[in-house]
């Protein structure tokens, strides 16, 4: 399983992202994988195609939340690519204790490659599909 | 679309709820539709059929993110079930702008009765069903 | 004691804000205080005075927590100008239960009107100290 | 300045931790100074000395903002106690950049030991006071 993903992230769990529950707060999730995003955006290099009008935006994410989390916790968070599109791609992500094989939660966020000016999606840079395929065995298209 | 839903939050969003990029954070909408959730739950009555160690927990959740936000805004989120089994239920909500027929974001959440020292699920108390039934004209099973 | 503040923002604490001992979290309250800061801003008109590289910042906040907070609450957040000098001005939040004389909490923050290029402090715009100064009663100096 | 503390903490930066100015948002801070607390909490072995209606609440919390933080950064944190009196103690913290010397932030909160029923202070115990002591060299009284 860990070995799909090439992009790491360790994420140390705050007492603060619990909630009244006492358990890491589910929107606290999306935070971890949003860290792992930005993570494997620096994996890939995506900040050198980032124009100030044309960047990357989330049109959606999903998480199953598997495992229920408490501080103290080190996570380590995996992301990958499973889909690469014209002007979009597919991230996963993997959220796991540190050293452990065992999931604690699973993700997934569309990356939509926008035009923020037009408020359309443009196409990805060729040179930012070829990083994302290489990175993860993806076949382009 | 609005009127697909029984159960309404108002919900300012607040400056600090955006993000790097100026827009309301992607992991704040979960927040927003949480706040939702625990009003659904309020008005279903669902506090009353929680034990010590009986009660709702989220295993899975998703959001498509329609439009950007920014601060100040005032939104309304409303909350539906769409399916309803044995030992859990779906729920779903959408996001709009006060006054607004624009769907800004629609989420969704499964929300399974758990029993969190056996740490399985169990089934949902017959009068929580009849009460989520009554309120969103959902067939039971 | 509330007849002291011009300016006010009515906040829904969120059941999210409530941490792992099942009240507001403490770092939250200065979320609120950020909220009525904002809204202060908002009634001095202290954007029209923003320039891109010279604006407000916050060098120092603190706060008195004097009742705990749980949802569901209803607050209301009073900011006043309690000191203006050359370059910075001082606010002084009130945190009371909707409708009530009841303090839950009180805090202040020292905003230094900066030059961000240069990171020093620069003169505020005499518009914007004859506002404050109007909007909250201060002998100005 | 940094061997003044005895308890530390190491804190990742996460990306969600700016604000819509681009830098980390001030509640932040108080948030690494929580972690630093509970940090300091787990040195001086506070739970063993916790029960259920009795322990530590947090009735005022200041900070220093003195240098702006970006995503990406490590943090290191240290807390001590500067004061020690019969019910409350206070906690100072540090916020450095890793491996620098240059205090990024400080900050101070003071901590009662609370009588949640009865809604009071209470002494602290004997053995808290004597590890607090110990560890930061402080007379006590």
């Amino acid at each position: 399983m860990r070995e799909r993903f090439k992009a790491w992230l360790k994420i140390e769990v705050r007492w603060g992202d619990m909630d009244a529950f006492g358990h890491v707060n589910n929107a606290r999730y999306f935070t971890y994988c949003e860290s792992a995003r930005i993570r494997y955006f620096e994996v890939v290099g995506l900040s050198e195609h980032q124009r100030d009008k044309v960047g990357p935006s989330v049109v959606s994410a999903s998480c199953n939340f598997r495992r229920q989390l408490r501080y103290p916790e080190t996570l380590e968070v995996g992301a990958r690519a499973v889909r690469l599109g014209r002007s979009s791609f597919t991230l996963e992500y993997g959220i796991f204790r540190e050293g452990s094989e065992e999931l604690v939660a699973d993700g997934a966020s569309v990356v939509v490659w926008t035009d923020f000016e037009a408020e359309s999606s443009t196409a990805l840079p060729a040179a930012l599909r070829a990083r994302i395929t290489d990175l993860d065995g993806l076949r382009d298209g």
